[in-house]
């Protein structure tokens, strides 16, 4: 047992899960030309693990067993620990193409949420299947997504209220025996659980006493029998109007999950009917699984920025002042992504007994980041100009009696080659899709659930302001009062 | 002759031109897969004209011939002229499922702008061109596309500029004879060039003298030897993945015109060395074609916002306070966009000896939507949700082990059905393409073009109040000395 | 009888009326240092039927008396009467140094929101009690102020809600009677009352049935006994501080009105008791309100675009582009509300049996230029640079010992007098100031309820495009069901 | 010597210094009643150092002496150094009601930047008179004003350009002689220089050769010979028109400095001539400012984030929707204020040979905040409401005839007194004037300066996410050479 290595991580997935795409179900995700680029975009975890120059970052000993483990699975303790799997996070996209692995980051925080939760229920039992749950995800080497978002029916109702077209909008209980639980329902927007080991299922919102089914949590393995996966078309090729890139393709598709009553034994169940205990459990998760969020946007970020600067002074502009103005823009989102997740991880809250990120500070560097996607993109088709759609594809460029005019015409500063300039528009429009847009606004939540936790958590901060406003306004009666 | 059908339409388009498209070259634009989806939305234009309920719209009676000609190439008298060619873009988009026909909109833009720009020169043999070649499209009712934009080079470089790379970034004179000009050079982004009669090109920026034989502007054929033109790939089918739709798929490309050495005859330049006068003729048609823009502009708005209205009832989220904000936004763009293109041919303009539609009101009306365009993207998105690109696909729908899970667990507010959710998700995922964004802003020239324009216009009114503030001051100076 | 002169406006205000200011009582509000400027303010309305070049602007013929009166009190029949007196307003204002006279205008919008909500309830004594006091209006050309809003409390809790402090938070009635009825409650923010002749009451909010006695409107003479009136202190005079000028101060205070057990004679009163109508009549007067804002707004909103071009010219830096960015955003606000407010009339409704401006236009117009205040607020004092606030005073520059060293250092562009610099700043700082602020976002109501009111109004929109996307969508299910 | 107290700090400034304001000369500004409010405001500074719970952070021991000396002229060493300081600053502005006490903190940056400048020319004579200085500072703990921006005349000439009305309009060096330089010229906006001890002069813009003259810094004595200030009126009162405050009154004013020939001797010269190290100058000052505004400012937002809260609560509506949006908008301004301070100190960057603030952070830290001031602003008025400036005056709450109808009228939500509600208007009042405004937009350089530091100091980052960039598009070209 201990780290797995790439070839160890595939061979796993070959495990009689089922897997559909395409109106058509995947035999072997390993195999499936599209799928494949989603296991070799996840297996970069278990590779950076036997680069010397990742080892540090991607393994730690534990201090338990002295055994070698995946740095996501380990505990943080202290400041320095949450700025550690930050870099981890930020360098495994970075060498990855600017796509994070996502192998193992959403399932440990996944798993810390469900051990702070327990922690805070203060349920024995709870807490030991989290601890051996852990203990079998570090000795294994797992790959594990986190599963949150139901599928809701009509998102103003409760799960339980009778108005909902049926009962099952949101994962719940449907039977309960000796071996364990039997649930039903289906989670969605799940990023690589097509190609994952373990999912690890929680709820998605507050729940009411009447909801108390639907207060569960649980993790079972992807070839668990009654779970049905149906994953989304992804781009996982560059097509023939595209110039081919060397550097190879890398891209995720999310699934559809489906718990088609599904039985999940007593110790993998962390919770069940504990329906005070859900909000916490969703708080818990959301700002670790957004500080990941932030973590592999820096690169996204990164590249945005840099196909802005390029494509700026292959048009001969980057010293217009309004394009210099747009670069700034562009700047400071960057760097303000960078300082506040940094900024987080050195003002950590103890929270659940495990340091966690400060959640004021996350959530803002996440909305922030969110929040401002529209606006980049805006800036860089603006820099870029109309070309990034209307030029010619490499098809036209291969077409010996198209070819010419094209090199010819489409040439920008002299000393950029055409090619170069017809390449950089290509990678610009691949990164601006609409897809990324959706993902930037609703990946790790949407824009109101963090402005609500923003709001929540940086209450004590206000009324403190306010009682000291009160203060200078010279009113009499006692602060505290109001 | 006088007015055709889309028959006749489709029958002139068969001339020989040099079309290519995804690297190969076309032999009969009406015929190929692609390219007749963008001959069938040119031909609503001509199909309208016989429509009972749009006939009077479409067409007037010429004062001078009495003949009915398109209100295209009707030279606008007043206000309500103005008023009515808007109405006719408006419903003619509108009618034409959201995309506009194009067929002789931008063209007759041009067509304005070169007569404009004649007056504005009193050059007697300029004025006779442009009124006998107007009178020719009035007769044989052509489309033609209005062709502007160069390709440039090094884009804070002049055409004649020594440290461009070669001399042939922006269109230029190579030769004058007995029988004509000579030109060379190519213009990019000339939507629906490939389908139409006729080409009118104009250059796109101002110049300095050195720049003489860069200021040209003449009308030729689509078929004229040495014009090639290389479309780029559009969405032109619904593809498997989509559910299928009755209504007939419209869309554009657009080209990029390839002028090889081309003979113009003399009667067809309309620039030809008046260096002084290429940015007005710049600055005539911007007004108008974004008058234009603003017109067509307002059914995709229209369609934006039933969309996500739609999507929000199907949620069940329509009465969440975020949501109607959100929704309020989206209606507040939409009604200012109709608001100042109205106001516009309100407040028109006398200028080169024709009512045009004021252009500070039509600049801001278009700068605000392009400027705004990816802001309403991001709400609608946000309130769409994540399965908008998460959603499985009609291939799943159709495939019986996976359609029932997706009918099931995909539903939203009951009542609807879940295939009429996935349908909204569908058509929002293609009206909110990357494609459109940029489409937004750098259609009818960038936001920059428009602010300068607005700048400029509304300098006059500007100083007005300057001098009113200086009064107010109690300055004791004469404000006109300022 | 018949039209008022101004010295006839000033002798109908020494009535006895009961006015507080500054912690005394006023004794004669056209005698009083600071009251008198606000006299002279409004009686510029009179004024203006006398001075030839405004005549035909301010004073039309009843077509049923042949008498001159008030174009405010006219009762509009077309687009045309509306646009008059949207030109009344605007020229009246800028004749008047920028501050609108006020006098009848919210009198005027208060009378015809009255009389629309009398052939709402289709009570004809109602209707009749509207049609006499109108003509009473008309025949003594009377200033009156129209007050709404209510002093409130608790302000989410209704009128009657036993939680609030005091059941007198809305004016209410508390006692019915063969004379009339007796009010009590206070009105705020009601501009001008001080010196105006009538004051027309009305509610500020939806009521229920519990509300009923909250649900009142009425007009009373300004000094009815039991009106008491506390006015705010303001700017109304230049004082030492600054450099004299030669145009007369001109400004307005509002008042907090109490009703003190007023008894309103029953042909007075125009609403008791019709709670369903206390929205209607608040919904009438916003929208008329709103329009009479964003009309004396655009003489406000010019002022700053002058003066930001004024102190872009005397700090040298006109040209510079991102100032030049900054007089585009001003410039570009200053003609979006001129357009909008023009196009809410040319798109006008038939409400109430008389035409109103465009309710979703015009609330676009008055929230557009609200909510921008600020910003165009921060772009002036940008421009203008810190000697905004730093600069020494008039007293520094009459002391010869420092006189001489202000008029060296404190130039600006070569050309331009210090004074005319220091001037100018002058006016800027008196323009931007925080009171400028919020009457700018709750003068006519707050932002929200501007929303508020464009998303009801447009809302008929809305559920068009929906259907029309619906259908795109190729949705089965007959549109009209969702 | 050593540490000063407050005492000896006001003896210190009987020193027949000359200033003038409100047209008159000032003989003593400890005893004149609106500077002494100046005055005792900077006195602050030196109380904390005597108060046990500040001691530890407004004092340190000086390593070569082993003397307590200021924190602010210790030279920091490291990231913690740099924290501290930020910290005294947070708490001495907290401390003093909110006003930064200012008597060390921008002298130290003038003091810091003038060594790291003397490091870079590497000239030894300057590196030991800025030593000297210091040391000077230290042993007497006087307090310093950094003055920085020229009056500039046409803002867009060089100093030295022909076309400025006269020479003078940027500080410059008349005479050299063998005692020292004579200078000549002005600076304005030099807070709480009317009385500081010392006072250091910088040059505010880069420099050509023409210029040599023009770059000087130097520092003497607030008294000596030829200084003139003329500081601008202030708020040093509450009036008689606001309810008394127990808590003093503190606020600064800020001189315009003449400088009529003065003789500086040469030990005091710390930049003469070398224009080339002008801008060097400017930017290491900048940057340091720029962390000392970030500092000062957390605490100004928090009382308008308390405010804001309060003013919620006393008017019911802090459960209301979009008021709850508004505040949370507040609560991210002052979170990312103080997170972006606290990490450009974590991320420092050695410079000059001292270590300073990250300069890309700090600079995105201030301008964050200086570009939100005014929305800040709008939503506090906005959640206020109109009562903010309508309100009765205290005058009118003392009048027993008129108290009643206030007091009974003006209450917001059961159980907070109308009076505390009326004192959080006033200061709600006082804290968003436009003079606050002016000051969050131009104290330490206007908002174009931040931007424009932004842009050059990130410019090393995004010249490596371009090579990224240029990699991920394939493109074969050594990404180096563009």
């Amino acid at each position: 047992m201990g780290l797995k290595t790439a070839a160890e991580y595939r061979q796993s997935l070959r495990d009689g899960r089922v897997v559909y795409l395409n109106g058509g179900q995947v035999e072997d995700v390993t195999a499936h030309p599209a799928l494949r680029v989603g296991v070799d975009t996840a297996a970069f975890d278990y590779e950076m693990a036997e680069m010397p120059e990742y080892r540090d970052l991607a393994v730690v000993t534990d201090e338990k067993t002295g055994e070698p483990i995946s740095r996501y699975y380990y505990t943080p303790k202290n400041s320095g620990d949450l700025l550690k799997r930050h870099e981890l996070m930020v360098t495994g996209t970075r060498a990855n193409q600017g796509i994070v692995p996502f192998t193992k980051d959403i399932g440990a925080d996944s798993m810390n949420a469900v051990s702070m939760t327990a922690q805070m229920m203060g349920k024995k039992e709870y807490v030991e299947r989290a601890e051996n749950f852990r203990a079998y995800l570090q000795k294994n080497d797992l790959s594990m997504a986190g599963a949150m978002t139901d599928v809701k029916g009509n998102r103003v109702l409760r799960p339980s209220d009778p108005r909902q077209a049926h009962p099952d909008y949101y994962v719940r209980i449907v039977d309960r025996n000796r071996d364990g639980i039997v649930v039903r329902g289906a989670k969605v927007h799940i990023t690589a659980a097509a190609y994952f080991n373990e999912l690890l299922i929680m709820p998605c919102r507050n729940m009411s006493e009447a909801d108390a089914d639907y207060a569960v949590s649980f993790a079972i393995p992807a070839n668990t029998k009654g779970v049905v996966q149906i994953c989304h078309p992804f781009h996982y090729q560059i097509g023939a109007d595209n110039f081919p890139v060397d550097i190879p393709v890398r891209n995720h598709t999310d699934s559809m999950i489906i718990f088609d009553d599904v039985l999940v034994p007593w110790d993998r169940v962390f919770l069940a009917g504990e329906w005070e205990f859900a909000m916490p459990l969703v708080y818990n998760f959301a700002t670790l699984h957004r500080h990941t969020g932030c973590s592999y946007h820096i690169p996204i970020l990164e590249i945005l920025v840099g196909m802005a600067q390029a494509i700026a002074e292959y048009n001969g502009i980057d010293r217009v002042s309004h394009i210099r103005e747009q670069i700034t823009d562009l700047a400071i989102q960057l760097q303000t992504l960078k300082s506040l997740s940094k900024a987080s991880c050195l003002d950590y809250e103890i929270y659940g007994g495990i340091p966690i990120p400060n959640r004021t500070v996350t959530n803002i560097a996440k909305y922030n980041y969110a929040n401002s996607w529209h606006n980049c993109t805006k800036l860089i088709q603006d820099i870029a100009g109309g070309l990034l759609i209307t030029a010619p594809t490499y098809r036209d460029w291969q077409n010996p009696k198209t070819r010419g005019y094209i090199e010819k015409y489409l040439g920008g500063k002299a000393g950029i080659s055409t090619e170069d300039r017809l390449r950089m528009f290509q990678i610009i429009r691949h990164a601006l899709s609409a897809e990324s847009e959706v993902v930037a606004i609703h990946a790790e939540g949407s824009l109101a659930a963090q402005r609500m936790m923003i709001l929540v958590e940086a209450m004590g901060d206000i009324q403190e302001c306010k009682q000291w406003a009160i203060g200078l306004a010279g009113s009499k009666k006692a602060a505290a009062d109001t």
